[in-house]
């Protein structure tokens, strides 16, 4: 009898919600004789602020503890202030649960054009860390709203926290082409960045196998453009790796292509699966969004709970399905539907 | 007669050294008969430094601060720890003459290969704040080098800095296709994101012909990839600067051809002119450098000098030049003398 595990399972806003069933369908079908799953579904988001106020309750948070995993869709609407459900649930579940190691793969796929002329073999994973720098919410203002207002933002970095990711990005690059890429702005932010370098070196003795240079993050926005085959592991704090893995997503042919994992890699607490993409509230409630990001965050979450060949079949029906399909336009039922099939 | 201008002449490390000749000759061509130059030569930089460890002595600062503007040519060096340089000499410069407009013009040039498959109409000004956020120098660190350290980079920002950038932009728009993006990540740096975007709305209410949107820094990089024609004018601070400018450069086929000035718009200490590609280690002494970005710079000077036909003679060497030979392999050298040719 195979296991059954329980998955949080929070939709979100805009396109979020169309997305995600199709990435539950996925998991079902890639797990199936192998693993079952309950699903514990979380209205949060942007209409049930809106109803009631409520972003991330504490009763709620408990419940998603208890789970094994979580499923996200995107969290965002236009009509609540930039910052409320943004820091309030997605980052509150990132800090919450721990999640450290935010893992997001880019690949080019057969089939897809990118928006570069000659992009080369693009496969690279970008390890950004995930609970620490200028997302942990320090900083302030005073005397808001007059000519003497002064607001601060402060990154916070910390030992502990940067070699538990720099550890992870070794190992990763362990299974991968062995070589790391470290990118900050350690000629400016040279407090965090020379001790980013300083335990990157450290750590990088332990693993005589692996490579590893550094880049700016200014000028790793331009490899990205210009060279992008040259990375295998790119490893950056929590900003910078916003701000890479969404030029990524565009290098590749689209966020539409792009999962992540928000990963608790000591599992103390579930781990939290999504598209990179956001709600898209230009697009929502059209049923033309890509669901191909969503269906490949079940198949990290699969990877994550060491179903690593039903992993294997969802990204092989992806491959297959964008070979053949990626330059037609669908809805997302019948990318939905293209991809099950192929599972 | 015409009158006589001052400027310091701060050529610097590696390929700085090999371009900032031809933008001098550049200027002197460009404004014959409507302005004379003497210059003021810094010997600044990593030579100077590991000679005998000066990086800007206050009297050679002084001395700068006397005269009516700068070139300089890049700063780095990689046998000089990662930052010394650059806070050092480059920043402490643009601080310490209050240098904050950081102003980066991208423009796709007729003859110029860009990355991208389908570049369109590229022409657009990054309008960077030059003297706060991340760049300030605040943060520091507790037990450095221990499993317990904590580093820490703070970002100020004033509604003084950030208004006077912001009525520069305003001011720049009204001259050009009068549409301005702030670019920020308010939904995560809330403080200072909300403040700018506060500001923006408020002087933007002075410009009823300028109309303003938003866009995170994240979709930015994706924009500049997938749709850089829809930018005009674009707001930003100190890092988000720094990031997109470099990624523009390589979208615009190089930073090879993009400029920068680091102005001071209120005149009360000297601007500076300078490419924004940086000291090319690993060109530098072969005289293969593109001294087209250098000689941009001139073409700024000149037109913050108030001389704009003679900078327009600049580019419009520069266009011909790019148009007619951008795709062949050329020296420094030859660059140099085809554009001053055409001047
Ligand atoms: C929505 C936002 C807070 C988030 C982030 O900045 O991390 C998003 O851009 C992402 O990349 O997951
Ligand atoms: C050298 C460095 C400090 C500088 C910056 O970050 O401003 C450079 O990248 C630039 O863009 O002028």
């Amino acid at each position: 009898m195979s296991k059954t595990y329980t998955i949080a399972v929070i939709p979100g806003d805009g396109i979020g919600k169309e997305v995600t069933p199709w990435a539950q369908q996925a998991l079902e079908k890639a797990a199936e004789g192998v693993a079952d799953f309950t699903y514990e579904p979380f209205d949060l988001g942007a209409e049930r602020y809106l109803r009631d106020g409520a972003i991330l309750p504490d009763d709620e948070l408990e419940r998603i503890k208890k789970t094994d995993a979580i499923l996200l869709g995107a969290v965002g609407d236009p009509r609540i202030k930039a910052g409320i459900l943004e820091r309030g649930l997605l980052l509150k579940l990132r800090f919450a649960l721990d999640q450290y190691v935010n893992l997001r793969p880019s690949k080019l796929y057969k089939g897809v054009t990118s928006p570069l002329a000659d992009p080369g073999d693009i496969d690279f994973v970008v390890v950004r860390e995930g609970t620490e720098g200028l997302y942990c919410g320090a900083g302030g203002a005073v005397r808001r709203g007059t000519p003497q207002e002064v607001a601060t933002e402060v990154s916070i970095n910390t030992a502990y926290g940067v070699e538990r990711v720099v550890r992870y990005a070794f190992e990763l690059a362990m299974k991968r082409r062995k070589h790391i890429t470290l990118v900050h702005k350690k000629n400016v932010l040279v407090n965090a960045g020379d001790m980013w370098q300083r335990i990157v070196d450290k750590v990088g003795e332990e693993y005589p196998e692996v490579s590893h240079d550094y880049s700016h993050i200014d000028a790793a926005t331009i490899y990205l453009v210009s060279d992008p085959s040259r990375f295998d592991v790119i490893l950056t704090d929590n900003l910078f790796g916003d701000i890479l893995t969404d030029e990524a997503g565009a290098v590749v042919g689209g966020v539409g292509y792009s999962a992540s994992g928000c990963i608790n890699a000591s599992n103390e607490y579930p781990s939290m699966f999504e598209p990179i993409h956001g709600s898209a509230p230009d697009i929502a409630g059209k049923g033309i969004a890509n669901p191909t990001a969503a269906i490949l965050s079940a198949a990290m979450l699969l990877e994550h709970l060491g179903f690593d060949d039903a992993a294997k079949k969802i990204h092989a029906a992806v491959e297959a399905d964008i070979e053949e399909l990626g330059s037609t336009q669908r809805t997302t039922e019948q990318v939905g539907k293209d991809i099950l099939a192929r599972i």
